[in-house]
């Protein structure tokens, strides 16, 4: 067995390990935010590195770092994603990003200490808290609120549905720290694709030049409780009311989608109250985004949405109330890291072209912040927040061979200005 | 002040004092089956019968009955309805019925004590356990239980969304009994109308004739769980799919409006899974119903709610999948009950005529089992399952009135075949 062999087969049996934290019955993993399995696989993590000289804490958001000083005083460069899922999500989603983290971060201190080499900046591996944002929002809750974009005060107080806090959810599973970050030089972060085209491409690699720009919104219908006898012409229908809407966002889509234009629109969340049989519902609450490349675009279908809003009003006699609404146009990832990123898989081999990632990541608050690169290895069928995602294991091993290359020649300081 | 004043400002007192169980901001209650405010308005309810010579007792599923006998050994009229409510509901819905049932058989004690008069019948008053239906499934379930058409082993076993027993959540307020109901020669109900015909057409009382049929679905939408990200092509979005059937149902209500066929159609329960800002849902689960006095049309509507399943199947690469559907037709009231409380009406000099109920009541059980009567009141705007239904307090005391004399007549045997 070559050094190389055994040190993917150690990849290969800690990712079945790491699967079991909140294992599903159908292949997936439910590890939420702050429970009890997000807890363990962290204490996990944890044992991994520590035996393997890295110093392990918690920052006052309850991000996880594991660090290894070589260079006394020098800062990091971090690799890492998050380890949370969506309630019964994919075992490949943020995990994968972390354990390649990891395994690229200890192998780049058995490859120094092999070699003798030094190196301009010390090596870290960080586990994001709430990335997803299902249990806890916003979503990205730990890069933001290391960048700078979310208060830690705001971060603590935001509640889950039965009305816990961030802070208290953290401290019951002492997963929270006194620690402030380490001082960071640079980010790298692998994850798998959430759709298909490398795979549709046949590579191995996407290099994530941009994201897609979105809109999101947080929308109530308002309608009127009443008995499901009341006449039709009497009622003030929530439901459907926020049907309509649902329907609007989806043919949208496909007017644009009719016209070339790379768009998708979703409604992830959807709350109807009272949400009893026999009572037309009084109200529905309501997350919706559009996501597309083009931010011209982008404004058409947002425009094409809220001009449907007065129609579906009158059709359901509801009112349509905007809560919030985000927007962000196509966010570039800088071309040094994309070149870098392009030179090592190049080096190694490795079939890759660039990609656009339409959902968002912990490296899209990082980038904003220290010189970023961020990999993409394919996913079957694009399948992304369902239990049965999956990824080849010879893409999960040629993801850790890339991202080893990648912090490796960035702890030389390949990205310094 | 005469006797009819004081027993009418007492019956306003004992309103008002009922309301504040459960007693919503927005002048409604929230007193679902087996809470607290319903534990309470019972034990409430217990005091002022018992202080009137009533013994009061819950039997086997809830349900509570204060008994008054006067003929030893004899059966009972019974009059009542439940005080339980719907989430955010209205303080007369049900409620109205048995203190309306309270103060006719307290009225029927005391006039037959002052005339010396006996009767045939005892007179009995009952509070039906779960009417509503919206914590525990099924609805009507105390009076389904004594008629006969739903066993107690299945009832107690209902489970609310915690999972909590019809069972456990009796026991632990006390309001459970072993005694059995007493038995029973006929049943009297007066209910507010969950309409606006009394109102439209001018008049105090409602003499049901009949329910409309219905029918009623159980419904899961399936899908896949995805990526808001995911591109559309390759999405199977339950909510795109439950969305349509929402719309479908109202848009046949319109169709068969406009060939001027009385019908409603509504979905209130609809419950979407997993229900997260970033994840096209995975299933969608709905109650829904249409209702229609005309039989063949109701089957017509049936027919064509079915008939648009394959085309949403398709639209949105779901499967709809019915678990169960309940339907019946229109089901009539006996002619005798009706005829009894048109002469009590006319007597009484109040203004009536014959009307419908949409909504299923526990005298739609009884009557199917021993005499019934079933009367409504009007309901300003037909406001109903709201906090802001209302029914004038001349309204409430004339019904009042009318039962009185509906269930003297009825404990002389009135009713008897």
């Amino acid at each position: 067995m070559t050094k190389q062999d055994t040190r993917e087969a150690a990849f290969l049996a800690d990712f079945a390990s790491m699967s079991s934290f909140g294992a599903t019955a159908g292949g997936g993993i439910d590890r939420q935010a702050a429970t009890l399995p997000d807890a363990q696989v962290r204490t996990w993590l944890r044992g991994i590195l520590e035996s393997r000289g890295f110093r392990v804490h918690f920052d006052k958001i309850g991000n996880q770092f594991a660090l290894f000083e070589l260079v006394p005083g020098a800062p990091y460069i971090l690799a890492g994603s998050h380890m949370d899922s969506q309630p019964f999500g994919g075992r490949f989603d943020g995990s994968y990003g972390v354990l390649a983290a990891a395994h690229a971060a200890m192998r780049w201190v058995e490859n120094l200490r092999e070699s003798g080499e030094t190196a301009k900046y010390n090596i870290g591996v960080v586990n994001w808290f709430n990335e997803e944002g299902s249990r806890f929002k916003p979503s990205m809750m730990g890069s933001s609120v290391l960048t700078g974009k979310l208060t830690i005060e705001d971060a603590l107080a935001s509640q889950d549905h039965d009305g816990v806090t961030v802070g208290e959810a953290l401290e019951a599973l002492e997963m929270i720290g006194t620690e402030e970050a380490p001082k960071i030089a640079g980010y790298a972060e692998i994850h798998v694709e959430q759709g298909h085209t490398l795979e549709d491409r046949g590579l191995t690699i996407g290099l994530v030049e941009s994201t897609w720009g979105a809109v999101k919104y947080d929308i109530t219908v308002k309608g009127d409780q009443a008995h499901s006898a009341t006449r039709m012409q009497d009622r003030h229908d929530a439901l459907v009311g926020a049907s309509k809407l649902v329907i609007a966002a989806r043919e949208i889509a496909d007017e644009f989608l009719a016209r070339g234009v790379d768009i998708v629109t979703s409604c992830g969340e959807f709350t109807v109250f009272p949400n009893s049989p026999v009572v037309v519902p009084s109200e529905v609450r309501m997350l919706m985004d559009i996501r597309c490349i083009d931010a011209d675009e982008l404004t058409k279908a947002d425009e094409a949405l809220r001009a449907r809003w007065a129609g579906i009003e009158e059709y359901a006699a509801v009112t349509i109330e905007q809560q919030e609404s985000h927007s962000w146009g196509a966010n570039p990832y800088d071309d040094a890291g994309i070149e870098l990123a392009r030179a090592c898989a190049a080096d190694l081999g490795l079939s890759h072209d660039r990609a656009f990632t339409v959902a968002g990541h912990d490296s899209t608050n990082m980038k904003d912040h220290v010189p970023t690169v961020m990999l993409f290895v394919p996913s079957v069928d694009g399948i992304s927040h369902n239990e049965k995602e999956y990824t080849k294991d010879e893409d999960l091993l040629d993801g850790v061979t890339l991202l080893t290359e990648v912090v490796t020649r960035m702890t030389r300081g390949a990205l310094d200005a």
